[in-house]
């Protein structure tokens, strides 16, 4: 009897271990990400800056976001670089704006920002609503400039209205803070749930393969997380690139980051943990944008950030790992905006905001 | 007896007049224009080169539509210039292209540009399939080339799957003139429905104001709709551009239209019959996009096309007239699209298609 009970035992243990081992990864799991909402209004919780988010600032944001009138030369609006036919950002190295200026660094997605501790790689900004006017005004992105910004609007009565009934309290709505929010509250809600990650993160053991499992294990066991954990995978702010050893040169890019704004020696070379949610859609990688292969940036964090040479085997699963992490991208129809009017100020391919 | 019969009828001719008078000028109306189908698919009708038209030819040629990456920088697409956001158009005098080329010509509407007659202002192609396939390559537009859209299409596996899909009878698919013929596909739904206008056509005869109705019969009876009639208002292929008086030089810019493509004497100044829908949308004005009030782009057309001096009422109706050419404007939601492969070409913003 007692034989029968401990070969029972045995072969209940043999039968249960692997189910116990997912188990364990899933519970570790559960303990250090968190799904991404399927209801995209929940990004709403996450705004700071942005009060009172409303279906009314969410329409009007979004009109803001596709209006091209808002920059210099009235072709680029925040879509242009931050495209949802390119999971939120633009495919470039560094990104192409005003005047075909080349950007110095590599432009971030917009999905799920509303996640981001702080907003750009230096990390200058603290929410949305500051992001979203800086590359309306950035002479190398949109060039365009705060008076001019108004301008455009202010000319369009179906603009005016617009911004009166989404901040019916105010008297004079249409100010570029409000332009600000209204884009914020709008790109908050540019969240991508159903993930295969996020279906695994709520009990779905089947929606992660061996492999992928392997790479959320290794993600975790080598100290990845430490940083990109959370919803968004990315907990931390700010992080230096190289705090294990430098990355070479071609990818640091002379870049010194937070340093360029703060000018305090321990900002130096300090980047903004990215998001990693998409990350398949949005090569090239890093500030510089000048990896192209997922495989050699995980390699690359491996050396520089976590002081270790992942092997051949961890960077083919980690990567398998991060390509779970792509979700359902938004569907957003492009909204037709009001027509300019005698008022309107007129395009000017050789805008200049010197002085606005 | 008599007397009271002939009263009667006095009363009944007075009361029936204006009615009988919106009725000869509704059938008149109906006469000379038709309306913009409801279903958007019916634009497949009027397609010439795309071939059996199907939902799989149509979604693919929507991807095409916002494609970056068959550009040569990789950040122009079809709707950076033909922007859904602003009547199909860009609001450009003439389009911005690669490398920040101003380009020669105002950029025409993508809507309802299955109608015309022929394409680009200066006609040099006959259908949307060849239209299409024309910016992709134009060194001043997107700046790309044959080889390298192919290249871009066949890096990546979803796209070649969708190419075999949509063109099954095809061994090899994924061609230019595809890419040409599914963009064509999808424009040719790219209709405006219901514009006040249409509804006036179908009967309603209080779809239009008396301001409204003055102006169509003066469009009419001034001999406008000679040229502009039909769906789209655009029934002639190409006209002189002062068949009557030549515009001012500001506004013909020095562009000799067809003549460019043809040397025919016969051709200069010839440019395309540009259809009217939207009209209100689409400032700025003419090839040369130098007239930005559609009340000074009407009074142009009065001295230069018919050779009348338009007086100021009969240019404001027929203005307020164009503007109930405004129809439903496309809902269509941003296509995700395939992530780049390690095959797809790196975006370059000094790319130049010289040579290739």
């Amino acid at each position: 009897m007692t034989r029968i009970f401990l070969f029972l035992t045995f072969v209940f243990a043999l039968v249960m271990a692997p189910n116990a081992f997912a188990d364990k990864l899933m519970d570790d799991a559960k303990a250090t990400f968190k799904p991404i909402p399927t209801d995209v209004r929940e990004g709403w919780k996450f705004l700071k800056q942005a009060k009172n988010p409303t279906e009314k600032k969410y329409e009007l944001g979004k009109m803001l976001y596709f209006e091209p009138r808002l920059s210099g030369s009235q072709l680029f609006s925040c879509h242009s670089c931050h495209n949802f036919s390119l999971g939120g950002a633009d495919g470039q190295v560094t990104s192409i704006g005003h005047k075909w200026f080349l950007g110095p660094r590599n432009t971030p997605t917009s999905f799920n920002s509303v996640y981001n501790k702080v907003q750009f790689w230096d990390g200058r900004k603290p929410n949305l609503t500051e992001q979203a006017k800086g590359p309306i005004t950035n002479i190398e992105e949109m060039g365009g400039s705060e008076e001019l910004a108004l301008a455009v609007v202010k000319s369009m009565p179906e603009y005016v209205e617009l911004f009166k009934k989404a901040f019916p309290k105010e008297k004079d709505p249409v100010t570029f803070e409000n332009i600000g929010q209204a884009i914020a509250i709008f790109e908050s809600t540019l969240l991508t749930p159903n993930a295969p990650f996020d279906k695994y993160l709520k009990g779905d053991d089947k929606a992660l393969n061996k492999q992928e499992k392997a790479g959320l294990k290794t993600f975790m066991d080598k100290g990845c997380a430490n940083c990109h954990n959370g919803v968004n995978f990315d907990i931390e702010d700010m992080q230096p690139f190289g705090v294990a050893e430098k990355p070479e040169a071609k990818i640091l890019a002379g870049d010194k980051g937070r340093f360029m704004i703060s000018g305090d020696k321990k900002d130096e070379f300090s980047f903004k943990v990215p998001g990693l949610r998409n990350v398949a859609l949005t090569a090239p990688y890093f500030h510089s944008g000048q990896v192209w292969k997922l495989e050699d940036a995980v390699a690359v964090m491996g050396s520089s950030q976590i002081g270790e040479a992942l092997n051949k085997q961890e960077i083919a699963d980690v990567t398998a790992f991060l390509k779970t992490l792509t979700g359902d991208q938004p569907k957003i129809s492009v909204p037709a905006l009001p027509a300019s009017t005698d008022k309107t100020p007129k395009p000017d391919p050789h805008y200049s905001n010197i002085n606005k």
